[in-house]
């Protein structure tokens, strides 16, 4: 029998918001694979081994994904939200490139946290609208200040991950300053926080009025456009512009 | 028994991409309400009434959906992919804004077709992207070309939906001339058709021989950043920036 790699996404945290092709992949696994609280959602059952691993290491853990597949095992390795959205599946294909032979891959798709966390708040990614990870551990702080100041002018709503850690506490209120500058002090800004769990908390307010404390490594945060409203206690971006 | 309105995505089209929680809205619907092969994609069962509309009546249809709710009905709004991306979710809140009387709403995350797509190529949204619906049926084209050359100079990729139509056939050819002058010709782009149905087609190619033919209304248009590379047949987009 021969190996496989799938690269698969939890979404959020609910059970409901995990994908049949998902689950059916995990049923079939011998092996799962990934970050210690995103492995903890797998149920442990007879003939499955279970990897969990430390954060940042995410190169090594592809490269164990494919050796167990490359010695015959059926590998899941999990992500929370997308797979593909900064999270396991370029650390697979980063770590891909060392290898001559190449088990047969699978990339399964996820519900990402901000299309979560948007169905929450009600519809501010409902025009055109860029995701950009706030953290600077793979990119120049310099980089992400330009991208902010480049998609204010382009006027899309925006959505950031991993906007604050106890390691970088910084950063996140430097982003806030640069977007009140270029998006004025009355745009809308939301928290969603750990979606679809029971920690979960949304709150909305304006850039005025948000502090950096409103975020954490487990918040998802989304920026309206110029046009995003209210509608009752719902926020959305009308589709058009006149 | 009071009504509700759900906005729920479908997902790309496999039935494997469905979310358990669309699916247990769709089981307690007496009602579902969509464009016509979204609504043909929910099986037909005594006690549920469907109501199929044509395409450009999203405003009209959700007056439809908050009236019957009114009126004490389930209502299931189908979008296809996530509601909240170019999709049934804001129209909704649009149609809310003339009433009164507000009836439970909730939308329900999907898997938006970028995402489906970027699984089948790779992780080619691996890094900072941005996402811009080229229809010019709700915004003027300007601001589509305007934000083309913004998201360029950010080194986003880039995912476009509705790249094409009979209707609009000139909008294409227009932004590809415009990425080729802004990111040259040998940026990856990658076309995916009817992902996860039986019409799936994908294919990438680079700026250089990409043609307007190669995208319809059922393609999902993925534009790699300076960095999107090969890694065998997957396309991927690094973590890191040096």
């Amino acid at each position: 029998m021969s190996g496989w790699v799938v690269v698969a996404g939890l979404g959020p945290g609910a059970d409901h918001l995990v994908t049949p092709e998902v689950r059916a992949a995990l049923d079939e696994a011998t092996d799962v694979v990934g970050y210690i609280p995103y492995v903890a959602r797998v149920a442990p059952r007879k003939g499955l081994t279970l990897h969990p691993s430390d954060n940042r290491v995410e190169v090594e853990r592809a490269r164990l994904a494919l050796d167990l597949a490359e010695s015959g095992r059926r590998v899941v390795v999990v992500s929370s939200g997308d797979p593909g959205v900064f999270a396991m599946a370029s650390a697979l294909f980063e770590a891909l490139e060392d290898r001559t032979v190449m088990p047969e891959i699978r990339i399964l798709p996820g519900i990402t946290a901000m299309l979560a966390a948007a169905a929450r708040i009600g519809a501010p990614l409902g025009h055109d609208f860029c995701t950009i990870n706030l953290s600077d551990n793979l990119k120049p702080w310099a980089l992400i200040e330009r991208r902010l100041r480049l998609a204010a002018e382009a006027d899309f709503a925006m959505a950031f991950y991993n906007p604050r850690s106890k390691a970088r506490p910084e950063g996140f209120a430097r982003a806030l300053n640069i977007l009140r500058e270029c998006c004025g002090p009355d745009r809308l800004i939301s928290f969603a926080r750990a979606v679809s769990t029971p920690d979960e908390v949304i709150q909305t307010t304006t850039l005025s009025k948000a502090l950096p404390e409103m975020a954490d490594m487990r918040t998802v945060v989304i920026l309206g456009n110029s046009a995003t409203r209210r509608a009752g206690s719902w926020i959305y971006t009308p589709r058009s512009v006149p």
